[in-house]
């Protein structure tokens, strides 16, 4: 089959590779139908994932169609039509039984970091009955895919850790795939004001689309001032989605007394936090990676038309054209590109 | 009337000064009968606080008799005997609305930092219908002393921003007076185990009477690992309870995936939150000036038994003697104090 193949540092290639086999009874083979690349496969590309080793296909995102199930898979049988989620979850240990699946004892995120991935014709996914989940019939596939990681991300992460409550003031630092996911879900709670900080105008002018409320571009030297002039004493609660120091010290500096910075960014390095400043604001930071314990809900919720998954897709590209689709994805600013499918 | 007055960094004395009056129709003068001191105070004294300026009375715990009250107070009358709380609150503002009394728009922590405190014969107090608790009939009066200040403290901003549950392993970083008061009110919830982390070996033997099931102390090189040997893969609360980088350091270092950090230390610099350690670890960190919006919980904990607070107290003193008193907490260590009662 065909698969996107991570060859160590900066090197990937479109190989043709055997097609993997139920290994384990837990285990199902899923044929692909859509995928898409996420930020993380561009970290991993830079080299600043080491455990991804050279061989890997990447890939944690995607839709198919069940091919083949172990002995033990009892929820799903060949010819089902499944989300994969990101995070592969036992079901059994101490932290599934939290529902933190992303630290699940033998899963968490494993697809295309650890064990192969979904940037292929087929992929094998362990603990089929609790990492996959069933489309509802009439529902719109290619959407999907942005279930099965963004969007938790987004929701998990940033929303419910971020504990957005009706008439907040929530400020999103970072306007990428997972910012706008925060941007769209935060919506579920009503928040009063929604204030979207980017270097980008077109990504800031794609979240107003998406229902900010404030478009902040952060290449100026006022940001802090810009933000906090939208506010009596700061904002409720900060999701910061990008990662760097830089972004992490703005929503440090924004929140009010009592509010929330809810950190969704992979970071590579340590911030410096102000807690000089902060022992006294009564705030709560929080971090995470997504257990994908809402797909269900989330998947409701684009069911009943209140989450509209497909916004978020800008390209498409069939597998063929993975080198393609990795190209503008890289480029997504020049691009004007958030989320590409790619069709299996 | 005596009082204990900063005349600037490093410079105290009890002098003779003014009585105080009521300035405000919702203003109580109280006749104070017992204080103590806080290892705020110190930092006060060494200059760490700047809005405290030269002539100001020192002291933000007490408890004593009403003497005189405005117009506008109904809670309370002369005669009445009344615990003061650190806290000034104005019951009205919006901070004061969400229990949020250290934010109040009109106090927070004002007691003898921008307005005169408790060691004194008599001090006003403002707000005094929300500031002020009744003091219940056959009360210890002394023992309440711990409930001006540092009970809340460890109480709200140690262990309930800590979410502390039944069965959790919790360590207490610090085994002063605040950490005691954690240590002391993370047993209403039955954690499994309570692990105290200090330098000092006397404290550690006083924590272990006050309900540690391990000691750990913190001078050795191998604490982190001493630490999470008593642990699966780290603890599930670490109360921060001194304010320095080392020890903020250790409690980032021994949270497991899922648990909290509620930083109780007051921190006078930043601190490098190792984030790129964190970010996947789904971590709450939490920060905060007490409320006292748990006084009177805490009230009926001590009236029930369940909290004994003069535990907490070696060492007493007359008003007289107040250089004295400062003298021996300033060298808690050596002297083996905890807190001190001066009776005015």
């Amino acid at each position: 089959m065909k698969a996107l193949v991570y060859h160590g540092p900066g090197t990937k290639s479109l190989d043709s590779v055997p097609k993997p086999t139920v290994l384990q009874p837990t285990d199902a083979v899923v044929r692909i139908t859509k995928t898409t690349i996420c930020g993380t496969d561009l970290h991993i590309l830079k080299g600043d994932v080491p455990a991804v080793t050279e061989g890997r296909i990447l890939g944690h995102e995607g839709v198919g169609v069940v091919e083949a199930v172990g002995d033990g898979v009892s929820n799903f049988k060949p010819g089902d039509r499944v989300l994969i989620s990101c995070i592969t979850s036992c079901g059994k240990c101490e932290y599934c039984k939290q529902q933190m699946y992303a630290h699940c004892e033998d899963g968490g995120w494993i697809l295309g970091h650890l064990i192969d991935g979904t940037q292929a014709e087929y992929v094998r996914i362990p603990h089929a009955d609790n990492s996959l989940y069933p489309i509802p019939d009439g529902a719109d596939e290619e959407a999907l895919v942005m279930l099965s990681d963004i969007l938790p991300t987004g929701f998990e992460i940033g929303v419910l850790y971020g504990a957005v409550k009706p008439g907040d003031t929530v400020a999103i630092v970072g306007a990428g795939p997972v910012g706008m996911a925060a941007l769209l879900t935060a919506q579920f709670f009503s928040p009063g004001r929604i204030i979207m900080v980017d270097l980008d105008d077109a990504r800031l002018e794609m979240a107003r689309k998406f229902g900010a409320t404030d478009l902040i571009n952060s290449g100026g030297a006022d940001t802090l001032d810009a933000i906090l002039a939208l506010t009596r004493d700061g904002v409720d609660v900060a999701i910061e989605a990008v990662g760097i120091p830089q972004t992490f010290d703005v929503c440090q500096r924004i929140v009010r007394p009592g509010g929330h910075i809810a950190n969704v960014g992979v970071h590579g390095t340590s911030v410096d936090l102000q807690i000089q400043d902060l022992w006294i604001k009564n705030i709560t930071l929080t971090t995470g990676l997504v257990n994908t314990n809402t797909t269900p809900m989330l998947l409701k919720t684009v069911q009943s038309g209140t989450l509209q998954p497909a916004r978020l897709i800008t390209h498409h590209f069939s597998l063929d054209e993975m080198l393609k689709a990795y190209e503008v994805f890289g480029n997504a600013a020049q691009e004007q590109a958030l989320k590409v499918i790619v069709d299996a």
